[in-house]
């Protein structure tokens, strides 16, 4: 007999899937939600259990977990007569892992408190393959109380688990690093394109620059991808710029200036207008070759 | 008795001293030449010739290496009758290791060629720790057969060491860095910003970060700057303030656009402007902590 919390777990995309099954791997009792059936088959075969409404899912759980895209749909399962808040038991702790702007996440948190529920938010980075290999990044906002409890759930989904501060601070840190990842690519991004325009070995230069003070970490991951223009996803323009909606929205409402993220938002938005919403964020350098007279 | 070539060192500042130190470490026999009488007497204590005058520092060298501020004192070292060119000898190689525009490289190689004489540029980054101990980076541009040449003093100079092209190919690459560096920079300063304003444990954000996606070198290196605002240099803005002049009239050169890097530029004059210009480059989170309405 599991001692473990029952956990329903709500949205079942490419991330939501593999994570809900490593928690399945690590013996948890998983009620699943979702809008497609093929998703709530998939998780049925993995050994969960597909529930037939959102209700349905939470009713009984200790613990919530919702995934999904953006906001809106993060507040249209949170609250309502059919909603989360409504029908999950007192006492139930509701960890939202989407990426959403702060500000939602702190007023889930306080329409939850009134319900007795407790929220944490929880944004992971790492990507599907981190997901799959249960090595995500999660930043976690909320009390420490609730973060310990939900700290062995965490640690068989991810491996850097952090709680940043107060409700909100999960999605602050991670608006904040989609931020410099956004900003660092840009970096690289025009650099490339002066390199290559002042006819430098272009990877012989990528190489030493990594190797000094300006490494990175999208350097290193991303070079292939300059070097060969391949802009497959990886991470999506689409995504990018839901995100960059999200920091420079955090970041107005606390009166941070970004000036140079802002900048970047703008081309990613470019990028997007200009129908490349589908290649990997790698893709900036398109945009700073089109402003450089190329034609990509 | 020694087959090394010869050795003229000209400029002996924080890099070009410990630099020329470890060549004569390497059992070069090297003659110095500068404007302080007490650089020279370090040279001399240091087993190196301090010579009278530019011309007599060079007019036997085998290699000539000028580690100068900018490109007006490479073109002052250069040219004219008292300078590099007119009185090194015919098949002496000149290896420039200022930071300077391509284009003064380009224009060097080409009037020197013109008295039989070679030439690399071959700026360096690691600054002064990197110099003292010859593990600097060093980005060479110029020709093949006299890179392989000038090997073996770049080995007793540093680590990476790496030809990147045509001459002023190691200018471009350098360049680069400053951009890349100063944007790497320019983004961990917003994120700074906007996670203490949204009440983010700072650290801990920073720790997790720097997991990531968003890791750099940049962030690795300055996280203890940020978090103490200790601005002593480390790498001045008013140096980091040429070279972005430097990248930018290069870019602007061949035709790259640099929308992120243009404003960048303006925030580190903005600093130098405001007085800030002794401060380590990490000082351009006062530019958006100024931006953002705190007094600083």
């Amino acid at each position: 007999m599991s001692t473990l919390p029952k956990i329903a777990w709500i949205g079942l995309g490419i991330m939501g899937s593999p994570m809900s099954e490593n928690l399945l791997k690590a013996g948890y009792q998983v009620t699943g939600y979702t809008l497609e059936q093929e998703k709530l088959d998939r998780l049925a075969r993995a050994g969960g259990t597909a529930a037939a409404s959102l209700a349905d899912a939470v009713r009984d759980a200790d613990v919530v977990i919702t995934m999904v895209p953006a906001s809106p749909q993060v507040e249209a399962i949170a609250y309502g007569p059919d909603g989360i808040l409504e029908n999950a038991k007192e006492g139930a702790l509701l960890i939202d892992m989407s990426s959403i702007t702060p500000r939602t996440s702190v007023d889930l948190a306080k329409a939850a408190a009134a319900k007795g529920i407790r929220v944490l938010d929880a944004p992971v980075s790492g990507g599907e393959a981190g997901a799959v290999e249960a090595v995500l990044s999660i930043m976690v906002g909320g009390e420490q109380a609730d973060f310990d409890s939900a700290l062995p759930i965490f640690q068989a989904l991810g491996k850097t688990i952090v709680l940043c501060g107060p409700h909100g601070s999960g999605q602050t840190v991670k608006a904040a690093n989609q931020l410099i990842v956004a900003v660092n690519i840009q970096a690289c991004a025009e650099a490339v394109v002066f390199l290559e325009k002042s006819g430098v070995d272009l990877k012989a230069a990528l190489d030493v620059l990594n190797g000094g003070l300006a490494g990175s970490t999208v350097l290193t991951r991303k070079k292939d991808n300059f070097l060969q223009r391949d802009f497959a996803p990886g991470f999506r323009i689409d995504l990018h710029h839901k995100d960059m909606g999200i920091v420079t929205d955090a970041a107005r409402a606390v009166g941070a200036a970004l000036p140079v993220g802002a900048v970047v938002a703008q081309l990613v938005a470019s990028l997007r207008a200009q129908g490349d919403g589908g290649l990997d964020h790698s893709a900036l350098l398109r945009a700073v070759e089109r402003l450089s007279g190329q034609q990509v």
